[in-house]
């Protein structure tokens, strides 16, 4: 296993645990007419890998990662001459811009419609660089690597791509899986608390969806954080916690990968009811973020939060056995998330904010919005109008009522 | 038919011409993922047709024109509460800003996914609002009213959509096809000369892939034209002229739909080698009007000037009989279109403008750039490297040579 363990300087746990614990799994997943393969593996591909991957002769590619991930993608791309696109990093900076400088980049580094964008970095960076391969010369090739718990168990994998206009997030978007995703471990050992807190949200969030079961594994994990949950700094002694669970996480992150796989390839271009499951405390926490200000709280964080106010949602429905809900929530403040409402980000102006990012919500069909809230067992989509009385069976009062008790304004 | 005659005010021929000599014609297709359906038929569509095409309940639409095509989105709309979208016109405003304009105004209607872009105008309304619906909250629904005759005949068909960037033709850009697409010939009535001259650039080149018969229909419309070819202006009597040949122009046109469809319909992503082939004339076209500027001469003049060099190209390679060579160029001149070479609008710095356009095609793949040519029937691509000597067989001398002797500098 010589070859996939090469020196890393400043990692907060030997390259090696990886390497020993934890072997290469290879999924295949057939999304509408794109197929991906996703490979949950210890150490970061090298450029020869991905090359492989591709096939064929020829390989013009260009690297996209932002400040953060930039030293990952230099080191992927080793002595190879391939240009590299560093961009602003955070959910601020997921713009049109950001995109226009990959494009511009593809096109000054005189990429094709046969060239490859390899996107290495977390949800933003997949984002925008998937996006941007979707739309450059009508759609080029894609490899996404996968640096991020949110963006292994998650974003990478099932062709969402998109970036943030007029304030709402990924209102402009397209569907474009990435031909290859890589989930390499390694990256994980630099991963700052916050992008923890983001990714176990989502992780969370599909183990609801999958099996109680599930739950508990996620719960088994809790004593690695400091003081048993997010709240609290990077503890001198992280990495030998993480250490300890490494296995157990890498199994974490393949049920994940293999669960929304399975989802996507039912209903990929989410126009069925099975895919909309995956944004289970989305609604709510995609209006947070947006009312909050887009990159003020991450998107794990509000996700975290919009799980508990689905929770809130299914007990006013009666949908979801009090022990359920009561139980997911536990879970999440085990976690270090908040989960009370109204949210200490929502200001006095928020609460207006709160319901127009509400009514601009990608998931509104027919002037209906969609709320998914945990049920029985997984989930179970809700819908309503928005602005008119309720449509939704077992709420005993107008929507609106019943959405500004839960978000407490 | 009476519901099909609504009072045009200025029109340049009697709008009941359409009425009575030109029959609905209904064609379907299925491209890829998408089915389009598309008609050709003597008047504007009125807004409850195109609901009631679009089936349900709910109908949410935003139409999108130019200041040029405006009067006729607000015929469409008659009475109804629809929001209008009025773009700047023209190729030089075919930009991301005029696809974010679009999108603020779906925002601000509170469109939904389920909402429908509704593009009225010819190829570049048609490009930008398909475009935008690609990517409204990842893909909502598209409808077209293509209201010129290059939108007719090439445009609105089979799902390209783009804008330009960095001054490169449609470099960012998605496949997606529109639902429902209408071909009013009542919008021909008030179509300007450099708008007939465009669009019967693309329907020669459609000729030219279905067959020598094709040709001579569209060598049998030419009296209809002021000196029997575009060169003059509007003459007094050319509503008479264009009323005589109304039933063989549609003719004309509902041939071009069947063509193209059916090759699209073979391969929708241009993967293959087929669609490819609709491309004859626009590697050199394209080069052109980079090189001219974006915006500089129409897109059928550069794409009728590019079709006379890939004659030169089809000679010069020996696979197009010289007889043919010489009757395709000579129906291009004879409509009045630049067929010499160099183009004068290729100034001194325009040579290496040209060269570097050519270099930034999206056609190009492994390196190599891609031409359409005229074969003997219909025509064939020829491909080679851009800047190494020719991989074409019978291409005598290196590539770049032999295109820098067509283009004449």
């Amino acid at each position: 296993m010589g070859e996939f363990c090469p020196e890393i300087s400043g990692v907060l746990m030997a390259d090696t645990f990886f390497c020993t614990s934890i072997t290469i799994e290879h999924l295949h997943f057939n999304f509408g007419a794109f197929k991906t393969s996703a490979q949950i593996m210890p150490n970061l591909p090298g450029i020869e890998e991905i090359a492989g991957d591709f096939g064929g002769d020829f390989f013009k590619p260009l690297l996209i990662c932002d400040a953060n991930t930039e030293y990952l993608a230099v080191k992927i791309r080793g002595n190879a001459a391939i240009p590299v696109c560093t961009l602003e990093a955070g959910e601020s900076h997921k713009d049109w811009q950001a995109v226009e400088t990959i494009l511009r980049n593809a096109r000054d580094a005189g990429l094709g419609r046969d060239g490859i964008f390899i996107g290495v970095g977390g949800g933003v960076i997949g984002d925008l660089a998937a996006f941007a391969a979707s739309i450059y010369m009508r759609g080029c090739s894609l490899a996404l690597v996968s640096t991020t718990l949110l963006g292994m168990v998650d974003a990478s994998l099932g062709g969402k791509t998109g970036f943030d206009l007029f304030g709402v997030k990924n209102l402009a978007g397209t569907f474009f899986p990435a031909r290859h995703v890589y989930m390499p471990m390694e990256s994980l050992a630099t991963l700052p608390l916050p992008e923890w807190k983001s990714g176990m949200a989502e992780l969370i969030k599909t183990a609801i969806l999958d099996s109680d079961n599930f739950l508990e594994d996620i719960a088994s994990l809790i004593a690695v954080f400091p003081d048993g949950s997010f709240s609290g700094g990077f503890p001198p002694d992280f990495a030998s916690r993480i250490l300890a669970i490494g296995t157990d996480l890498s199994r974490c992150i393949s049920r994940a990968v293999r669960f929304k796989g399975a989802i996507v390839e039912e209903d990929p271009l989410e126009t069925g009811n099975r895919r909309v499951l995956l944004n289970l405390g989305h609604t709510f926490g995609h209006a947070l973020e947006a009312a909050a200000g887009l990159g003020t709280i991450s998107h794990g964080e509000a996700v975290a939060w919009g799980i508990a106010r689905s929770c809130d949602l299914a007990l006013a429905l009666g949908v979801c056995p009090p022990q359920r809900a009561e139980r997911i929530r536990a879970l999440l403040a085990a976690y270090g998330y908040e989960t009370a409402s109204p949210h200490p980000l929502m200001n006095s102006g928020a609460p207006g904010a709160f319901i127009q990012a509400l009514g601009s919500d990608k998931k509104k069909r027919g002037g209906n919005l969609s709320f998914i809230v945990p049920g029985e067992k997984s989930a179970q989509a809700v819908k309503t109008a928005a602005d008119s009385a309720a449509a939704v069976p077992a709420a005993s009062d107008s929507f609106m009522d019943t959405i500004s008790q839960i978000i407490g304004i």
